[in-house]
C-alpha cells in the first residue's frame, strides 16, 4: 500500500493548514499574495482528469471553498485558479487572491518573481 | 431580458468551436499550441464561484471534456488549466495542451509572448 506523501518542493514552499475531505490544504509561503494550494490526497495523480467525476466535483467545491476565502481577504479583487503543474508534476491547484497592487498584476503570478516568505508569526491570526 | 455576449477581446482572440451544455467552446487562435477557451454562457459571470454548484459541477465536465481532447493531441505531454481574468473580466477557463519544446515551457503562456495566429485553413481538420 502506498500512502500520500506530499510533494518536497511543494512541502518546502509552503505552510500546512489542514485537510478538507479530498484536499491538503496548503499556504503559499509567500506574503506577497493570499496563495492557498490544494492537493488532493491520492497517489499519482498528474492530471484534474486522472481524478474520477465525483472526485472532480468535491475538487471543484474545495476550489469555491478557497475561493469564498481568499475573496473575504481585504484588498482582493479577483480570484486567480490554475492547475499547471509543468515543475512539480504532483497534482495541485492554485487558488489566489490577486489585486491590481500586487506585483505581478496583471500578469500571473506563476514564474513573476521569487517568493517572499512570512515573517515569523505573519501567518498565524 | 440581457443575452448572453462573448466579450470582444475574447472574440477577436479565438476561433469558435461550439457550444457545450455551459459553454461556448473556443479556439485560442495561436498555432503554437493547442489552447482551448470555455466561457459558460450566463450574464454577468467574473468568478468560478459566481456559479452554484450543478453548474460548477458541469464547469468541470467541460474542463475534464477538453482536457481528454488535448491529452490525445500530438505532442501534448501536460494540460495546464487556469481561471485568471485579471484583463478579460468575463468568467473563462483556459484549457491548454503544454510540451516541453513550447515557446512557454515550463512557464505559463499567458502573458508570454505575442500570439501566432493560424495560417488560413491550419486550424481546419
Amino acid at each position: 500500500m502506498t500512502l500520500f506523501a506530499l510533494d518536497p518542493r511543494l512541502e518546502a514552499d509552503t505552510l500546512a493548514i489542514g485537510n478538507w475531505p479530498l484536499c491538503r490544504v496548503l499556504l503559499m509561503n509567500d506574503a506577497r499574495y493570499p496563495w492557498l494550494i490544494l492537493v488532493p490526497r491520492r497517489v499519482g495523480l498528474v492530471e484534474i482528469i486522472d481524478l474520477g467525476p465525483s472526485e472532480r466535483t468535491m475538487l471543484m467545491e474545495e476550489i469555491a471553498r478557497a475561493s469564498e476565502v481568499l475573496r473575504a481577504w481585504p484588498g482582493v479583487t479577483k480570484i486567480n485558479v490554475g492547475a499547471l503543474g509543468n515543475i512539480v508534476g504532483q497534482l495541485h491547484v492554485h487558488v489566489i487572491g490577486r489585486s491590481p497592487s500586487d506585483p505581478a498584476w496583471p500578469g500571473p503570478v506563476w514564474g513573476h518573481s521569487p517568493r517572499r516568505p512570512y515573517a515569523a508569526g505573519e501567518a498565524e491570526g
